[in-house]
């Protein structure tokens, strides 16, 4: 016997499911195109040094690989696979910009909502396959990206019944003004940042640990100057402060601008400032930021500015920066919230299984009129009818005819 | 540096080419949601046993094979992989069906769009991703399942602008009666239908070779009969006539009903009975059909009843039907026919690049209430006004204002 079930951590989607997430999806996107985004697509597969290009940081551990593929497979001696599905939609927007730069416009605003995949170990709202929602802004190097991309999705997330939101900004550039101000070299930084990182699991005294670790006698310090910025009224006015001349000037003015426009346009949530945001990928070079909603630990969406990616592809640095909401999150989000869209109304003929060619043609003919307005399916008839009918129920099948001696007669 | 084109085979779709796309699927899911069509969706990997169970055929050598990941990896002796890209959308809605059933209603009508891979050698139009449109109707054991596809997929041609397209049709059952009719044994007729399948590809004189190959001196009976069915007036009762008591009443009556209904249906096209009609795949059992348009030699489209495929999943046969569009040349087609759709018009205002946070807010808010009717992008105005305004225009912006002094002056 062949497998039933998908394949590991991946799913089906029925009708009604399928119908949710379409829907979604449209108000998103209907959205983003407000604020003058477009769609684009790329290939589920990219090749192998693409994705194996030290851009993705760990998620280039849970990369599915392809073999190749015929004589190219039977000559290989170590590399057996030659591509790979992609873990997200930044590295092959950077190589779509790069390969397509000449039909673009000098500032380039995409939309991509496709699936990515990461063979992560399965668990509740984890799957192997799943859809992620990103804009970016290729070309523009001025902090009207970072504005127009909050403002866009915090627009997004009140369209779909959010009204809740917080993004948290930082800055890497301050995080490392951070670390020198504190006196962490070059080489302690990349632990520091990882370990601060992880504050949302293991807590200010588990950050305290292993800052110690790294560097032994400087992580009261540092924690200490943390919790003095976090407990401020102005955090960020609190961290220009302790940082004096670490900061640079032109890194203090792009945040508060950002928090002041942002804080003025958005109107269905706050944007503050946080002084422990570190984000994982390694290919943020500027501002950061994380979206979360009230009550729920853990961000629904993020993004920054990744200045550096494509000069690697085609060896000129471009200004980019992109916002990513985690699709998956927020339609169980949604649904535990009860947010229902309404739901396709149609109408079902019934007819004899045995009913004659000529009858049929009528049945049709008379169903491509009612079909340029409604949706119609036409069906035999069963001995059971009550339980037909309790089935085209299900469906959301809420006028149903059947056809009889030439006649159709509404029957429920 | 690292590869800036897509993988070999594969592409990408910038923002013009990818509304035209969407606007295709659009009408292409309205038009069966209208029939009484629902859209589902399966994940693009499948488990490797279900994709190489023999029900694909020839694009089984074509599967996109993924590497087993860690232990297992390290573990494997012969076997490296354990999923693949699926290369069709039927083998998983089989599979689908399969895992859903009970939540299924009795007559499933699905509905899917979606990517699927094969790793076949890249050339004009044909690609190594691409999108098909299938249509399938499963537990309908009587041929309203072929009329409502037939019908179904004429109209959704129609309505993308297609009032030439053609359909041809047969019955697998038809096939086998046509050998027995010619005298060929069981084992010569898989050969048989596969040299029958090239007629388009090696004409009559390459079919009449082969089959003379797989069974001397039965060719030029064979062949014979293939033209008196095919130059009568009426092929399908000449059909009927040669074939006498081979021809199962049952299909006789099968074919005979759907090719009126269908006929007496469709307004922008018709149906016609095509004896050398085969169709690759082998999990057909019944009912075969193809789609063409005028003009054009190859099929557009589709499908036939495999009433034996779900029984090799659960055990027991479940009737199904189904009929598939071959979206990219369907798309090809609609670009060489010059069928355009309306684009999505557009605002632009420009800014200056060192407005002032408390200006930005302003045209924030403007833009704010812009978008609730308009896609309006804000962007830094550049020195040279001209390119910047030619490129926005090129775009499909139709109305450029520029902010200056707290006023949107309109500039274009």
């Amino acid at each position: 016997m062949l497998p039933r079930t998908p394949a590991k951590g991946m799913r089906d989607f029925l009708p009604t499911d399928f119908a949710f997430r379409q829907q979604v999806l449209n108000i998103i996107q209907k959205t983003y195109e407000s604020y003058g985004f477009s769609r684009i697509e790329t290939p589920a597969v990219e090749n192998i040094q693409l994705l194996t290009s030290k851009q993705g940081g760990d998620n280039e551990k849970l990369i599915f690989k392809i073999l190749k593929r015929g004589e190219k497979l039977q000559n290989a001696t170590t590399d057996l696979c030659d591509l790979g599905l992609r873990y997200d939609l930044t590295v092959p927007l950077a190589r779509f910009y790069s390969n397509n730069q000449g039909q673009l416009p000098a500032v380039f605003k995409a939309i991509q909502m496709d699936n990515v995949w990461r063979a992560d170990r399965p668990q509740r709202g984890r799957f192997r396959q799943f859809v992620q929602c990103d804009i970016d802004i290729i070309g523009e190097p001025t902090n009207l990206a970072e504005t127009e991309l909050i403002t866009a999705t915090m627009n997004a997330l009140s369209n779909l019944g959010f009204n809740d939101a917080k993004v948290r900004i930082s800055d890497r550039r301050l995080l490392n003004a951070l670390a020198e101000c504190c006196g962490f070299t070059d080489e302690q930084k990349p632990a520091i940042f990882i370990a601060l990182d992880k504050l949302d699991k293991i807590g200010v005294t588990g950050v305290m640990e292993e800052v110690e670790q790294i560097a032994p006698g400087k992580a009261v310090d540092f924690v200490n100057m943390l919790n003095r910025i976090n407990s401020a009224p102005n955090p960020f006015a609190k961290c220009v402060e302790e940082l004096g001349d670490f900061l640079p000037p032109a890194v203090r003015q792009n945040l508060e601008e950002i928090l002041y426009v942002t804080n003025n346009s958005v109107k269905n949530g706050k944007v503050v400032f946080d002084v422990t945001l570190v984000r994982g990928m390694g290919y943020y070079t500027g501002t950061i930021y994380e979206i979360s909603l009230e009550g729920l630990g853990s961000a629904v969406g993020g993004g920054g500015r990744y200045d550096k990616m494509i000069g690697k592809i085609i060896g000129t640095d471009v200004p980019a920066c992109g916002f990513s909401i985690g699709f998956e999150r927020i339609v169980l989000l949604m649904q535990e919230r009860g947010i229902t869209f309404e739901k396709n109304k149609g109408i079902a003929v019934l007819v004899d299984k045995n009913l004659d060619k000529k009858s049929l043609v009528d049945v049709m003919d008379a169903c491509r009129q009612m079909r340029k307005t409604h949706n119609v399916t036409i069906i035999n008839r069963i001995k059971n009818l009550g339980y037909q009918l309790k089935q085209l129920a299900e469906q959301g099948i809420d006028e149903i005819y059947e056809y009889k001696n030439g006649a159709f007669n509404k029957i429920n």
